[in-house]
């Protein structure tokens, strides 16, 4: 099992048969979490650099605990995009890493296409861990894997994304993939938040969460970010609740057997409510548990260890 | 050996079986922090998330020894309870690391009783790394390991608790384990300093250190912080030292053989004279190494390994 | 193999023998980090700590690597000296550490002496990572093992060290084990940024970076710290840069087999143009290279593990 390619750096550059290749992959994955002794010895001795120029828990945790589940040196760098020169800078910090004999490299830069200029500079392996307004592949790859899981396949599903659309890289992998694997998708949220052309890239926009609520399979909130507001983008906080957050008596007029999902940390009471969050078709926790698999899954792929 | 409870949240409720068996189970770990090879695979596979929303170094720096001597997994999380959105946030957090498959979360919090909210949502162990001013019951548990491996046993040994007795969860958690275990406690400080009613924890009060000197077996020196004196809870720093320091003078009217206690980090010439610090009867850094024995000793009652 | 002495301070204290045998050592763990498996148990339960009182990314990262890659437990803090009570509160962090049953701490601290302080008080071998403007040893140990795989040996090789000598504790760990060596060393630099008296440590000293690169068979550019400007030390960067800096065309004047180093991070444009730090004599990522394989050799002579 291998990937033919040296980076994951966005959704966008993945065909069908690449993208079920890293889901079939994490399938097997997925059980190591569950054993008594939760490690395998497949990276050993294989560094694994987490370079975060942006703060997370959540995505920076997921792969440590990947790569340390896989038996690899993880090492951790947290630094602060500002505080930094760009450009030629993040090319010498990558040269660096890759001269210290880096397998793998996952980055989280504010800049879109970070990952890429530092792909091209380096021979390790560059995992996107979310860049800008522009790409989240992992995250994406681990919700499509959550749909699967559940419904069996994915092709003709209907999936309806809300929120800020316009600055989610968590939008934008998804649309990607879910496209390239036959799915169908309707993205919802006040216009100020939907990007220009939006339906360019294949699916279907509307501000009435009523429409994109009805015939969907799969409904997927996103996280509001917060400065939102300051800057204008929505009038207020429980107006956007009122409009486009996923409460009961909004599931009312759902499909009966609806998949809710949010990629968090979710804003309870804004954009999901918290009985819709932990309700019996929440994904949500499957997402994170899935989450560590998938980037196991890809660990392995990228550095290419002599097998489980 | 085995402790019947799921997680470590205080020693208020653990009653004086429970408590000696964790003594008994630290013996056991002592030895392998002096080995030449510092390192039993007891842990191996399992995962361990230090989870601090304080700064902290020397307890974070404990736990993390103690899980990779016993060869888990550890992950640290420093985060800033302050930037967090509080309560559904917290347990939104650990859900998460529980749906990463942690076997124990270690988490350090500014607000009392965080840890026992954290513990009814996740079914992974938790253990109170401090909480507030509430708890901390693994540095009494430490403190209790230490005079107990000196004094040979517990019961009927006089302590005398100095500084800060309002403020400190060290001196709480103290004060529950060493009334449990039958030994009589006096706590001493300037008024402003003292908690109300705190004879009603089983123990003597008194604002004169002479008095708490005197017939002690123990004599225990809680690190002053030193916004208390901007706080306006005590006159200067120099007339707290000159009342309540422990000093070689004060030394003078104790036992012989006192015991001399910190908790650490101490404040040099304020709570504590450097020459009582690192006098013969100082057990300061006794606390500091059967620390990581005695988190190791938790880590393994609690995580399940199969065995040394 | 071993080294006759419990810690790395500074290259000034180190005499010939010693240094040749610590390169000597980092041939050994050169080859480890091109294996397909990075990874000997050689410190298998040995405890090092990264203590790092000033922000780094790549001492700290080379670090880790190094002691993960021998399979120690490797612990970072991370900490804010001017937070911090300075002297006696460094002794008492020493002394936790070591009570923690740490092998090696490894420290880098804004005050120069501040290692060697703390050696002074730890049973635990103690490496220098930089301290002020005093001594970077591991920094100097990893540029003489590059020139020498380049060169074959060391002796009388003429060595020109360009920017802010009086700043640089990598020029002066340099200018001490490259005396001691017997090798030709001239540093080069505006006046405002020369040691006054700089020859009584056996080197030239010159303004005119043409002198300073003729004859030279290597020349080593030091980072220009920015806030150099600030305090009026040089007119601007600009003139720096042409006056002072590393470019093809200030290269046509050197040796034609010159070699460049640079201990990096660079200022690209600054005190070395992208051509130069790229070119085919730049040893800058050689540099980085062996620098793990030199810390891995030092935290082996030290921590002594019974062999690869």
């Amino acid at each position: 099992m291998s990937l033919a390619r040296k980076d994951i750096l966005g959704t966008q550059e993945m065909n069908a048969a690449e993208l079920m290749s890293v889901l079939d992959a994490t399938e097997s994955f997925l059980e190591v979490s569950t054993r008594e002794v939760k490690k395998v010895p497949t990276l050993r001795g294989k560094t694994v650099i987490n370079l975060f120029y942006e703060p997370s828990t959540r995505t920076r945790t997921s792969f440590e605990i990947a790569g340390k589940r896989l038996s690899a040196d993880v090492i951790n760098i947290s630094t602060n995009a500002s505080s930094v020169v760009k450009g030629e800078s993040l090319k010498d910090t990558a040269m660096t890493l890759a001269a210290m004999a880096a397998d793998v490299i996952v980055i989280r830069h504010p800049a879109s296409g970070a990952p890429h200029f530092l792909a091209r500079h380096v021979p390790s392996a560059v995992i996107n861990g979310g860049d800008g307004t522009h790409e989240h592949p992992t995250q994406a790859l681990l919700d499509l894997f959550t749909i699967r899981q559940r419904k069996g396949s994915l092709t003709g599903l209907r999936v309806s994304i809300i929120g800020d659309i316009a600055h989610s890289r968590v939008a934008r992998s998804n649309i990607f993939a879910m496209r390239t694997l036959g799915m169908e998708v309707c993205v919802c949220g006040p216009a100020s938040l939907l990007p220009v052309h939006v339906e360019s890239l294949g699916v279907r926009a509307c501000t009435d969460l009523d429409v994109a609520v009805r015939d969907a399979d799969i409904l997927m909130a996103l996280r509001l970010q917060l400065e939102r507001q300051e800057k204008g983008l929505i009038p207020s906080l429980r107006e956007y609740s009122q409009l486009y957050g996923l409460n009961l008596k909004r599931l009312e007029q759902a499909k009966p057997d609806v998949l809710i999902m949010h990629p968090g940390p979710i804003n309870r009471g804004v954009e999901i409510s918290p009985e819709v969050a932990e309700g019996p078709y929440s994904l949500i926790l499957d997402q994170v548990a899935n989450g560590v698999a998938l980037r196991m899954a890809l660990l392995y792929l990228l550095a290419g260890g002599p097998g489980m």
